[in-house]
C-alpha cells in the first residue's frame, strides 16, 4: 500500500493492556509492534525494538516527552487517539520535524452526549437521587429534595468546536438558551459570543467547558469566573481538569459559592480532591466522556485513515497544527 | 369573581405539609380551606369542615374514593395537580357528576427532561461511574467500563402525548432515531409508528414509558416485551409503575434478559424491589420526574386557572375525559 514494493512502514503502538481495540485494525495494513512494559522500562524496549518505527501510536494518555522521542529516531508521525493532546511535548516534536494527528470528530458526539448527561444529573439530581433510593431513604424519610428546572437555563458554552457545537444543538432541543466564548467569533454560529468568559459567566446559569487546555486556557475558570457564575451556577467540565482551578473550585463548592458541578476531568487524574466525595451537588466521572463502545472503533478507523493517508502522501484526516 | 355578589367559592386544598406552594395563588381568588390531620383523620375533618366546598384541589397522590368524597356533599369540581389520574376513583366522580381537571402540560418538559437523563445515566453509567470515583476505586484500580453510545439508538416511545413528543424532539438532537407506539396513529407525527409493543420492543434498542396508567396499559411491559427488547435492550419508565410487571422487570435485570432501566416510577412507592439496590446497570429516582421548582409554579397557575374557567362557565385548561 505504500512506495511501491517496500515492506509496509513499521508502527509502534503504545496502549493500555486492555485496549486492544486498536491493533487488528491497524495490523490490515502495517507491521505493528505493540509495546511490552512487563519485563523493561518503556525507554529501553523502545531502543531495544523500536528504532525502525516510522509512525507511534499514542492510545491514552502517556506523556511524549523530547526524551522519549530520542528512543524513536525513525519516527515521522504520531497518531494520537484523543482529542486534546496537552500530554504531548509539542515543542519537541516541532523540532523533530514530526507530523501529528488526533482524533478528529471521533470522540465529538460521545463527549456532547456527556456533557449533555452531566448537566441533566446535577440539575435534576440524578444520581443523589439514585443514591436515595438506593439506601432504602425514600421509604423512610419521604420525598427528596426538589431539581432545578432544565427548560429555560441560559447555557454558556466555553469553546465551541466540534463538540462544542454538539452540546449547543443537543441542549437547544431542551429550549436552553446558548451562548459562546472563544478565541473568536465563529460567522456561522447562531449564538451570542461572548469575547471573555467573565461577562460569559454572569450572564449564565451554567457554563459547559469543551475548550482544549492551552497556556492561555488554563485555569480560565478562576474563582472570579466562579463568583461571577454565582451561588446557583453549574459548572460542567469535559475539555481537561487543568482549565479550572480546582483548588478554588472545591472551596467554592464547600461554600456555596457556586451551585454545583459535573466533572469528567481532574486536575491531576485519577486523583480527585476528597473534598468532593461528600457532595451531593457535584456528579464525578472518571474521563469517561469520550469512551463508549463506539467511538473506539471510530477512533481505531481514523487512525489507520491518518496511516495510510501519511504513507501515501495523501492529506490528513485530522492533522494538529504545532503554532 | 363568580356569580355576582356572591362570595367566592370554598375551595379544599389537600396536600403534603411542606408543599405549601399552591395555597397562596389560589387564595387570591377563592376563598380556601387546608385539609388539617394533625389531631383528627381525613374523613372526620371533611365531615367537619368542608361541607360546603366545591372544589377539590388535590395535591400529591391522595386516594379519591367514593367513601372520601361522600363528604364532599357540594363538590363540583376536582382539580388535580398530577398528569396522571390513576389515584382518583373515575366510576365514583362519574356517578357524582363531578368535573375533573389535570396539570395539563405543565409538567411535560421537566418529565421529559428527566426521562432523557434516566436514558443518558444508563446508558453513559453517570451514577456507577459517579459511585466509582467517590469510592476512591478510579486511583486504586483504574479506568471504569465503558458505557454504551447514545447517538444512532434507535428509541422507542411508548405514549406519544406532550410528554412522549418532548423526548422525541430532545433525543432527535442526539441523532437517536424515533419511533413510537400509542392507541392510534398521530397524524402529524414524523416518526414511524407500531401498532404493537412487541414489535416496537424488537425493533428498538430503548423503551420509554411515557403514557397513562389505564386498564389497557397495565403491565403493558410484561416478560415477553423484554425478552423481545432483549440483552442490551434498555427501559425507561416516567409513567407509572404499573405499566412494567416489576416482578418480571426485576428478573429480567438480574438474568440479563435485558441490559439495564432508568425508573422514576414504581408498583408499590415509595416501596422499591431492593434487588435493584445492587444493579449497576439500573438508575432509580423516587418519583420526581415532575419535580422541580419551576414546575411547581407551572402547576399553581393551571390549577387557578381551572377553577377560574369553572366558575365562570368558561372553558377548562386541562379538563379529563372521564369514559
Amino acid at each position: 500500500m505504500t512506495e511501491s514494493s517496500d515492506p509496509p512502514p513499521l508502527v509502534l503502538i503504545h496502549r493500555p493492556p486492555s485496549l486492544t481495540f486498536m491493533d487488528e485494525t491497524i495490523s490490515r495494513e502495517f507491521r505493528t509492534l505493540i509495546t511490552d512494559t512487563s519485563s523493561e522500562s518503556l525507554p529501553s524496549f523502545l531502543s531495544r525494538h523500536a528504532s525502525s518505527a516510522r509512525a507511534f501510536v499514542v492510545v491514552g494518555r502517556l506523556p511524549v516527552t523530547e526524551e522519549l522521542l530520542s528512543h524513536l529516531p525513525s519516527l515521522q508521525l504520531l497518531v494520537c487517539t484523543s482529542v486534546g493532546i496537552d500530554h504531548i511535548d509539542l515543542a519537541a516534536c516541532k523540532r523533530r520535524c514530526l507530523v501529528i494527528t488526533n482524533a478528529g470528530n471521533a470522540f465529538s458526539d460521545d463527549v456532547a452526549d456527556c456533557a449533555v448527561g452531566l448537566l441533566l444529573s446535577v440539575l435534576r439530581r440524578i444520581p443523589a437521587a439514585d443514591r436515595y433510593v438506593r439506601s432504602g431513604n425514600w421509604a423512610k424519610f419521604g420525598d427528596f429534595q426538589l431539581g432545578s428546572k432544565v427548560s429555560g437555563k441560559r447555557v454558556g458554552i466555553v469553546g465551541l468546536g466540534s463538540i462544542g457545537s454538539f452540546v449547543a444543538k443537543r441542549l437547544e432541543s431542551f429550549d436552553c438558551i446558548i451562548s459562546y466564548n472563544s478565541r473568536s467569533r465563529k460567522q456561522s454560529s447562531p449564538y451570542r459570543y461572548y469575547p471573555d468568559i467573565l461577562s460569559l459567566a454572569a450572564d449564565n446559569d451554567v457554563l459547559v467547558l469543551c475548550c482544549s487546555l492551552t497556556d492561555e486556557t488554563h485555569h480560565i475558570v478562576n474563582r472570579e469566573v466562579m463568583e461571577s457564575l454565582g451561588k446557583d451556577g453549574v459548572i460542567v467540565n469535559v475539555g481537561r481538569g487543568g482549565l479550572i482551578d480546582e483548588k478554588e473550585m472545591v472551596k467554592c463548592l464547600v461554600e456555596g459559592v457556586i451551585g454545583g458541578a459535573g466533572l469528567d476531568v481532574f486536575e491531576n487524574e485519577p486523583a480527585v480532591p476528597e473534598e468532593l466525595f461528600g457532595l451531593d451537588n457535584v456528579v464525578l466521572s472518571p474521563h469517561l466522556a469520550v469512551a463508549t463502545a463506539g467511538s473506539l472503533d471510530n477512533v481505531a478507523e481514523i487512525a489507520l485513515a491518518n496511516l495510510k493517508a501519511f504513507f501515501s502522501n495523501r492529506p490528513l484526516l485530522s492533522p494538529v497544527q504545532v503554532d
